[in-house]
């Protein structure tokens, strides 16, 4: 059997009691490690479910995975990953193959920034589609995100923006040598994620969206030092919401009472 | 404390380790019980958690949460909520009302179908706004999320529509006397919302969307008895999809090639 079990958002304990259930039965565990990430690392993990993890990285999951399911024909196999294990494509992935070839899985959800981003009191039906704002380079300033957040705005839904994260990413030197060298994990910043916003909403003008609109920042959503925080989006690009992860929220224009009323708590 | 305890959306072990805990601590914990149902009643709650649990009921949570509230200032009170704790607005409006009392909160989230919906395939960042279907009486026949879901629909995004549940409604006759009677619980099943949608599309040819669209039946998402089909809307309006609760999808018109692979296989 193959598991893909949801960690949810913040640490050890946020696992529902049936994923630590399978967990202690497995034969093998492996840690997804590149989509997300939660406020606590591998050995804290390890400790609370007793257990070894392997850890799978992009590497991993995309070329070896094949093998993994193919172990879990005979043995129980789980891929823990953090948030709710359907949230990336990949894994979606991952259960055609396993489907192919006839091994039987199982899914255990659990929160994930999706849902759990009601915590700033916006409320979930509310919401558009989500969009994804990647790191820009000196070369590269995708901007495909921004006419899907006018669109939910122009329609007075909010926008959720998962914010770019790079973990265990070859250098560009590497990439033609046999040695792989990696950069530095990064995740960006609410701060980040605004200037670049705002640097697009300077080059379009009419698009009918201002930098002065509201945003919403939130750090670390699930965990015990969570952070919400709420002010123009012109002003974000100045905030600083400690450790990651951070995501970035566009709220519609006009706001139901009670989400109002919720928002202005955090409003700095 | 007050805490806001999700417990997902299958049986009683889909609580995390975390929200477990903190049952287990509490001096009186309530079970919501008239926004969602899990597929388990409150007895295996109670064994499975270890304590008595306080039905709580729409009149309840709305015109008695200020005694809990104020109760929680000096011990420790739970309320669970099947899927996760901030879904419903309900929720939003107790914990502002928590604040004005000074009452600690703490959220645990979880999985909710918000989320979890995911299992279909189909990619969650592809979803538009969600959508509530309400039971039509036969004076009452509301509309309002049809213009929601052609325009998730023309954007080319998915709807989740959330079916209707009637759990302690009390019965026009009681509303005048003074002994409440109530109806039986009913749940809205995905034929009966594919027969509405049906009837709204024949009320209005040129909306943009037809009743042969593709729709996207869910039943008992995260139990092990979780259910999905795929189907025209058409003939969604004569399927069979078992107990409570279902949830009913408009995919988008130009699926993702892995969304349709995935669809296919719940292809009837």
């Amino acid at each position: 059997m193959f598991y893909l079990i949801g960690l949810g958002l913040g640490d050890a304990k946020d696992i529902t009691v049936k994923g630590l259930e399978i967990i202690k039965k497995c034969d093998k565990v492996y840690l997804e490690a590149y989509t997300s990430i939660l406020t606590v690392g591998k050995e804290s993990l390890e400790e609370f479910y007793g257990c070894p993890l392997l850890l799978a990285d992009r590497e991993l999951c995309e070329s070896t995975i094949d093998t993994i399911l193919l172990e879990a024909k005979n043995k129980d196999i789980a891929l823990l990953v953090v948030g709710d294990p359907l949230g990336a494509t990949t894994h979606t992935d991952m259960l055609l193959r396993a489907k192919e070839f006839g091994v039987k899985i199982q899914i255990v959800h659990n929160a994930s920034i999706m849902n759990a981003v009601s915590c700033c009191g916006l409320q979930l039906y509310n919401f558009g589609e989500t969009v994804s704002i990647p790191f820009w380079t000196e070369t590269w300033k995708p901007d495909s995100f921004f006419p899907k957040i006018v669109g939910n705005y122009l329609r007075n839904l909010h926008t959720l923006c998962l914010l770019d994260i790079k973990v265990k990413e070859p250098t560009d030197e590497s990439l033609t040598k046999k040695i792989r060298q990696y950069m530095d994990p990064k995740f960006m910043t609410v701060a980040e994620a605004a200037k670049q916003l705002v640097q697009i909403i300077e080059n379009n003008p009419d698009a009918g969206i201002d930098k002065n609109c509201l945003a919403v920042g939130l750090s670390r959503v699930g965990a015990d030092d969570q952070r919400i925080t709420v002010m123009s989006l012109q002003e974000m690009q100045e905030c600083a919401l400690g450790p990651p992860l951070h995501s970035l929220v566009i709220p519609a224009p006009n706001l139901h009472p009670l989400e109002l009323d919720y928002l202005t708590q955090y409003r700095q």
